[in-house]
């Protein structure tokens, strides 16, 4: 088993030398932190993750969650995880005091996720889907709502879900079919229906499983415009429904209270039946629920905020899941690159190629040049990811400080590079744990190493919180248009203001110029696309995916750039040792990302910038 | 699960209309067949596929091969396939009528292996690891050893391995440790050692092992020039060694002799010991063994043909191999194709971009442009990589029936073509049987359907027989310069040819130019790496990887212009119906492979001309 699985040292040089994310402690309600807190922070997810997590990384692929007697029993191992995550605060960290948080901004806390996904995806997610859930309520939800169901989530007894999928409405969300059926009380509704891929949505780790979830009240309009949100719990608090006033408030759990033994006598069935759990092809930990709600008609739950306003509170949160799949693909992606990188310096094979003398001894495999690309391409990808996802977590906390126009511009910075920030690293990382792979040959594909295990679990992620193809029409379909193309002005700004400081730097300038260069020609591919969407918008979106791809390019080069800058700066500044090395590494991860990774920018424009339009024309009777 | 898992007709397309393997009978060697015999293979491969091989595909990866008492034990729904394998001759089809063969074509038994191996790969490589061990055999060894070992193996009930493998000696097979020490009989050697990693290496689906083992006899040359070849049987013919005059010629089995209850008392352990079984990632079914050689000092292995000459004859057997596994990869990527492109078929999600009406009924996702991109993708690559393994299989066939100069064409152009054929097809059906699980969205992903296995039985193909950046450096340090480039030069006159074909067309005229230009441009990046073999052989093979994807996309450009061709004038000779679909795919897809895959040359060459040397330049501290 590979020892390390992610750089300490980067994700400091990311937070701190990058971002100044101890810049955050100037605005008041970060003022309580400093660096030593978020550094506290980050050795306390390290503790955890070494010490609960990683151990368990291997076993829980092997021994699935199972279905028995309508219950998901999870990996055992699982159990003093989640009692953790509760007791120590991780699950509401990031709220405000008020709410029993400790307003640690989502920089620091979405790296401590980063270090716990890397060691161990499956058990990473559990109280991250809590923390999104409670956010939900929090955010939306009347003051009942939130002292009713927060208080437990908050300590990890309760487990949050999404439940937004069902049989006929992935994708499209808007065809969803559960419905709700108005009671007496108008904050209370009857639910029907099924939820399918519902992460995390029944286990016997948790006393009861909150579920956000999104239907149709009967009688409102069709589509998108008529879906609402709201909390099904597994079980729900004995008498629901039979008092008038609103949400049992008798059964309100005190804030401070911790897990109780008696709690569970006063929770009775709400009818939501697990109907099954996926076996699938990674990501095995982590229990996968299909939900029959409401089956004997026996169902409430609870609206959130207003009718038919579901689909777009669960949208105002999903800047943060998004970011935080990236962040999974980018963590599993660093796990398998340090699995790999730990194999290439010990395993020898071969000679170099300018020395193919038999009786010396073998070299290790990293003083092949092909070993080094395959590594070189994973650290770019990764580091890359992960460099654009601490930026995004910055717009985000920053967005949440300040305001006006400043915290609107934060804002639509990020709404722009959210499909990027999901869908880069969740696509390459598919490539990056397939080099890792290579790079273990024939060991690389039996279990007796973990990077199998990480090519596995990397694929779920151009899949869920939106396919690739989904957040590529986001992209060129919206974001990109959105205020009259304010957000891509805005990008555009920040990335050319990198170019100057880069401009300062001899050794950068090369790197700069080509930046510049590449976004010149994604400007015209953009223009270019725009021009069709006036003619034929089938046309115009048909290659979105493409376009994603080549966007995320350019981004991925702007943030090496933007690391390239500070490592010349410490470079210049007499960095030595380790530390040198450190930044050496960088410089030449970013010649490796413009010599290898930008230039396939070429190959997309060409394609994008075709009137052929073969994948329109194309018929199913023709496959 | 999935129904069709390879197209009859395509196969029948390339093999008739493109190829002309009915030309071969007019050639002595294969006068006896024509179409129909051919077709008969086809069709009995085919029911052998439906009837036994995919019944079994999901279940043989559920029920993983395990090590018990020192065995390994399979599936058992593979003992009646081994038998049926057997019973019916495929293992010994392609060989002459002398050898008990029936001298089909290895176009139209490759074919055959096609389907099987689309059908359930697992179960389709034991009788092929036969075949090819035999194979060695009969080309290399002693009349003895021939009859003595190939007519059990031809019947299946003897497995045969090609043993290279060693736990320090994988890509660098000049460094094995195993072996040969004389004895009185100079046939007669003692084996010890270790090998790893050996397909069919032992189970309990068969009454032997014929190991054909690599080994050094003592006091030989150091690296590869003192590699010797050797049959290794699991299990010796009783009292060997005791007799003078070789190999127990009392106890050969009469060629017509099949399967005999006392053959087992005849045989006696020869200390191969099964140390372990791998547990992989896909490809399941297949049981992967560790052997122990000669760890009671009491194992026998037999030469084949002369000292010191093993690695040759291994490597004269290669391009069989490599062809084999590109074909392995193109037949799950087939598999792959066909379940997605029946799912996209089938269901329906969201709406078409020119009209979002929600009031209307979801339409089938094969209508989005970006699912039928990802169709596209998949046919493009799958059937490209056909087209060009079935003509190198042609190639061989020529080879085998020709003399002289155009003899030597064929091999040598088969020669160049072989690390295309095997790995294009591998690096390429990983991405595409990614797609496949894509299209499925969340459904791929989980084990209810079988891309997620396609997925994972894909991934082996770069690795096995040689990884990819092994025939990379095979293609740009040693194909494209052997014998001053007469090979490279016979490609070019071949894909020439091609473009004139394709200029006869006006529909064609465009393509035939765009794979004019990127000839040219691969022309200067061959020219320009050569020059730089002289200088730096480091740097001149740093990026032979990339080179041989740019080599390969060209290539595969020019099979699909081969199609095209064909394709236009079936329609233009009146084809309509299912017949019209047919080929009208075929330019379709043509034109998906020139709009979206050649161009990725472009970014290719940009790198292969640049003067960075980065990945040379790395080194591992800095990591």
């Amino acid at each position: 088993m590979a020892t390390q699985f992610y750089s300490k040292r980067n994700l400091q040089f990311l937070l701190y030398e990058v971002f100044d994310a101890q810049s955050l402690t100037q605005y008041e309600y970060y003022q309580d932190h400093a660096r030593e807190t978020f550094d506290m922070v980050l050795d306390s997810a390290e503790q955890i993750a070494e010490k609960y997590l990683k151990p368990l990384l291997t076993e829980m692929d092997r021994k699935e969650p199972q279905l028995v007697d309508g219950k998901i029993k999870i990996h055992e191992g699982m159990f003093p995880i989640l009692k953790k995550f509760g007791e120590d605060g991780w699950i509401n960290a990031g709220f405000s005091y008020d709410e029993g948080g400790q307003q640690i901004p989502s920089t620091v806390l979405g790296a401590a996720a980063f270090i716990f996904q890397a060691a161990n995806y499956s058990s990473s997610v559990f109280p991250f889907l809590t923390s999104g859930a409670a956010n939900l309520i929090r955010s939306f939800g009347s003051e009942e709502l939130k002292n009713t169901f927060t208080p437990k989530m908050y300590t990890g007894e309760w487990q949050g879900t999404m439940a937004l999928t069902e049989p006929d409405a992935g994708s499209s969300l808007s065809d969803i079919t559960t419905t709700a059926e108005p009671t007496e009380n108008e904050n209370i509704y009857k639910i029907k229906g099924q939820k399918i891929y519902i992460s995390a949505g029944d286990h016997d780790g948790c006393d009861n499983v909150i579920h956000l979830m999104l239907a149709k009240i009967k009688g409102g309009p069709a589509g998108a415009k008529g879906i609402s949100l709201f909390v099904v719990p597994q079980k729900r608090l004995e008498d629901i429904g039979d008092r008038e006033s609103g949400l049992l408030s008798e059964y309100r759990t005190p804030k401070t209270e911790h897990r109780t033994t008696n709690i569970e006598h006063r929770l009775t069935n709400n009818d939501v039946i697990t109907a099954g759990v996926y076996h699938k092809m990674g990501y095995k930990g982590a229990p996968i629920a299909h939900l029959m709600v409401g089956s004997n008609d026996n169902t409430f739950g609870y609206l959130v905020g207003e009718p038919h306003k579901g689909l777009s509170y669960m949208f105002q949160m999903m800047n943060e899941a998004r970011i935080g799949v990236g962040m999974n693909a980018a963590a599993i992606g660093t796990a398998a690159f340090y699995a790999s990188l730990e194999y290439a310096k010990e395993r020898p094979q071969g000679r170099v190629i300018s020395d193919k003398d038999i009786t010396k001894p073998q070299v290790q495999i990293i003083r092949h040049a092909d070993v080094k690309r395959m590594l070189l391409f994973q650290k770019a990808v990764v580091e890359g990811s992960l460099s654009l996802l601490v930026h995004c977590s910055m717009l985000s906390d920053l967005a949440h400080v300040t305001e006006g126009e400043e915290k609107e511009n934060y804002d639509l910075l990020l709404d722009l590079l959210t499909p990027i920030a999901k869908t880069y690293p969740s696509e390459m990382c598919c490539l990056t744990t397939s080099a890792a792979v290579q790079i273990l040959g024939g060991a690389g594909y039996t279990t007796d190493f973990p990077v199998e295990q990480f090519y596995r679990e990397a694929r779920i992620h151009p899949i869920h919180e939106g396919t690739t193809a989904i957040h590529g029409l986001d992209l060129l379909g919206r974001k990109i248009i959105l205020k009259n193309g304010k957000s891509l002005t805005l990008l555009v700004a920040e990335i050319m203001k990198t170019i100057e400081q880069a401009n300062q730097h001899e050794t950068l300038k090369p790197h700069a110029a080509t930046l510049m260069k590449y976004l010149g020609k994604t400007d015209t591919v953009t223009k270019h696309l725009l021009s069709l969407a006036g003619k034929d918008l089938e046309i115009f979106l048909s290659d979105a995916t493409l376009y994603l791809e080549l966007f995320g390019n350019v981004t991925i080069a702007w943030q090496w750039l933007v690391q390239g800058i500070k490592a010349t700066e410490a470079l210049q500044a007499g960095a030595s040792g380790d530390d040198a090395n450190f930044y050496q590494g960088k410089i030449h991860t970013l010649r490796y990302f413009y010599e290898y990774e930008l230039v396939k920018v070429e190959s997309l424009m060409k394609r994008l910038l075709s009137e052929d339009n073969v994948t329109v024309e194309m018929r199913g009777e023709w496959f």
